[in-house]
């Protein structure tokens, strides 16, 4: 197994820094994962295959790795404000929008798109809704721990206070608290805050307001930074090694859960935190509240103005790979379908693999590897890996005309090498519908070569015996003018 | 659409009685769901199975339905004990078991099983753990009430007093509470507990507990038929249309679940009770307990001592479709053999359909709808369903023969039906799998066929040409001296 010399971007340092865990061997990793109050679009793909990549490289590095991504399922659903509590009440139940229907059928949603790009579930994917009572002991602790207080049966957080006492309020995302004031945008609740900068804990449920539980301030529901706080503690511990997430989300929510996570168990909750770049369309970033985004359901299918064709889950995760993680990745046409081009040279590359014949002596390189693993180690370089395996592309290319040779013994090696690289390194694997369906496609069109030739040879008994044979397997022939066509039942 | 003629067994009433949901056009529908601790086995396709052909049907009779299928996911996983509190704070988080990592491991093998089975996904699937706050509230309520007692950090259910105040205990299962004394097999906390019969509703953890969250009487955990009340309560109100589970659940779950209802809401929980029989192997149930279970992934890939082959799981689910869910059925290798041959023989006829020329006189039965509609309005009885589906067979096998002769239009709406009831009603499909699979199949046989003619003919040319065209499309040729065999890459 290779060394451990992983390098990795902290954002808290703003440095690389050397990876070394709490535990020696194990790996705590937390990413904060979707809402799920709509379908997922192709700016969320890329945190998802970011850290699958984190979590498949630490787990080829032989960590054993706890990885937590949590579902947001805390919305703002909200019912008619009109109706009020009472006219609610007095509607039957199953009339009622239920938040936690929405939640689960999105959630399927996101994680069937995850599945199809080869996305590794995580270890455990708690829900916000699902711990309630743990984030109600976090807003106590921090109440009693004085920076926090309650407001109209809300609480808040106390950011100047905890900016005076500990001067950290902008250790992650390195902003200035007075810049922070003049830019706030949240406009609920700013009359029961004492500083605009201070946000909530714990919210009353105002009427409309339906997903709603109980707690010693009023009946409400968590602030939305507190439940990766809750989450993480719960799952890793109060401290651990991971935190990740898209850029998007260093300010204010991973700052405040650095806060939270201070004032409450006196300590920072992760060691490294890192954060992937946004996908941009247009050069702004690709999100709902531009109205800019397309869902991976469109993607995979094609039906979105923007798409001039149908990509595959794989063509987009490798589009992803392409590009650092660090660096923003602009979504185009153009791009994708290059990224399409590229991994079909792969894994023609990779079937090739098997026509090599080997040769007495080896005239290659054989250190793919070596070279991947290092750029594996220096945060995490996808781009730098594929590189290299563009070049044992090249490589195998030339075994394959003979310019170049390989000894058996070297050709198993670097076949496994390749293959490890593609599938464990990448998780990159052919789309199993498509292969068979090509298959298909490929022996149908051969038997409709040979009943052609049969037919030019008037051998009307041959060609009929063949579209016989093809129907009874469902597959109907039509003879045209211009040669037959066919359909699959 | 047919009218809503719906008669239900109503374990309740212990007869048959027509269905009238409580709201009109709605329905809600709650139904026990698996311990996630390990592999479903076939005793849970049963209910599964049943109560998807319920909800299908509802909903084919135009019902707006609320499925809730709960997770029990409060396990009772236990830290070796020797360990105790302190010694398990001192190792790191990540070292430790993480109940929720199992729960949701197992959670996902039992929804690909059911998707396997094609059993839809219930609207909400809510877990135990995550809706402790809404247990500890009833809790609460029926302590208020007066019905339960707390007892050494433990709350009870007080079997005794609320029998002599409602005579109510035993309203579902018909146990006479005289008898529950002398059988009740609860041994943990007996000496906390007033009466044997008394049933926890909140339990204080040991220290080797390790799912607990804290409580008014103690760090703990809900008792188990708690989470049904409060899961049924949230998504489908205090009182509901229709609750199911197996039978081996009536006592003590459900006559619990009922008791529980009646003290914190003062009414029962479900207008209507409904409860699949047992499958049985060598006429004993199947189950953990006994440890005569086969698990659904070994049934599917026929790695179990007991299984003669694999069995598809369409093949399970139209085996378990052949008897009425109140019946025992008895696992044999023969049973799921025969279901095998049946569905078979279903699907062809289906694909024959097509095949059927239209003619300008009907001489069949067009009834085939209304008598299905029929059985499954008498408590959903599908195998009588299926005994209708087969006489449409040989139907369908006399139109191919033209010993009966049927209209395009009358044709169109048998095939219509056929679909309808096949697909939509009993949810039965084609694996789409093994349709790819024996589609490959058939063409390379045929290919295979024909270059065995052209070696007869000594034609070298078209032998060769159609091994390298297979080779290109990933399928190796081997000519042996009995016929060529050929493997797919």
């Amino acid at each position: 197994m290779a060394e451990k010399n992983l390098i990795i971007y902290n954002t808290l340092s703003r440095k690389k820094e050397i990876f070394e865990p709490l535990t020696a061997g194990y790996v705590g990793m937390y990413v904060c994962g979707p809402t799920v109050y709509g379908d997922a679009h192709l700016g969320h793909a890329r945190p998802a295959i970011t850290f699958d990549i984190i979590f498949r490289y630490l787990r080829f590095l032989d960590y054993k790795v706890r990885y937590v991504r949590n579902i947001t399922d805390v919305g703002h659903l909200e019912n008619d404000a009109d109706e009020g509590e009472d006219k609610i009440a007095k509607k039957a139940r199953l009339e009622q929008l239920e938040p936690m229907e929405v939640a689960q059928y999105y959630t399927k949603r996101y994680l069937d798109a995850m599945d199809a790009l080869n996305v590794l579930r995580p270890s455990i994917q708690p829900t916000a809704s699902g711990h309630i009572i743990e984030q109600i002991e976090i807003v106590q602790a921090i109440l009693d721990s004085g920076y926090a207080y309650q407001s109209n049966g809300s609480v808040y957080f106390d950011v100047v206070k905890y900016q005076s006492d500990t001067n950290k309020y902008g250790v992650l995302s390195n902003r200035v608290i007075e810049d922070m004031v003049a830019n706030t945008r949240e406009l609920d609740g700013q009359q029961e805050k004492h500083n605009a900068t201070d946000f909530a804990l714990w919210k009353k449920a105002s009427p409309e307001h339906i997903m709603r539980w109980a707690s010693p301030w009023s009946i409400g529901f968590p602030g939305w930074h507190l439940e990766c706080t809750a989450m993480s503690r719960k799952y890793l511990g109060e401290q651990f090694d991971i935190h990740g997430g898209g850029l998007d989300l260093l300010f204010p929510h991973h700052e405040s859960e650095i806060a939270q996570s201070v004032c409450a168990f006196h300590c920072e909750p992760a060691k490294y935190w890192i954060h992937n770049n946004m996908i941009t369309i247009d050069g702004k970033k690709m999100g709902k509240s531009l109205g800019n985004f397309i869902t991976l359901q469109e993607i995979f299918s094609g039906s979105h103005a923007l798409l001039q064709q149908a990509y595959s889950p794989m063509t987009i995760r490798f589009f992803i790979l392409q590009a650092h993680y660090r660096s923003t990745l602009d979504f185009s046409n153009e791009a994708l379908q290059a990224a399409e081009r590229g991994l079909k040279k792969l894994f023609e590359a990779f079937k090739n693999l098997k026509h090599i014949k080997p040769s007495d002596k080896t005239t290659i390189d054989l250190d793919l590897m070596d070279k991947v693993v290092e750029a594996m180690n220096d945060d995490f370089n996808t781009p730098v890996v594929i590189a290299h395996l563009f070049e044992a592309v090249r490589q195998i290319n030339l075994l394959l005309e003979t310019t170049q040779t390989i000894t058996a013994d070297d050709l198993l090696h670097f076949t496994e090498d390749f293959t490890a690289i593609l599938h464990s390194i990448l998780g990159l694997t052919e789309e199993a519908n498509d292969t068979s369906q090509q298959l298909v496609e490929g022996l149908v069109n051969l038997i409709l070569d040979l009943r052609t030739q049969a037919r030019t040879a008037k051998d009307w008994k041959t060609s009929d015996q063949l579209r016989d044979t093809l129907s009874e397997l469902g597959i109907t022939i039509k003879d045209g003018k211009d040669g037959a066509t066919w359909s699959r039942d």
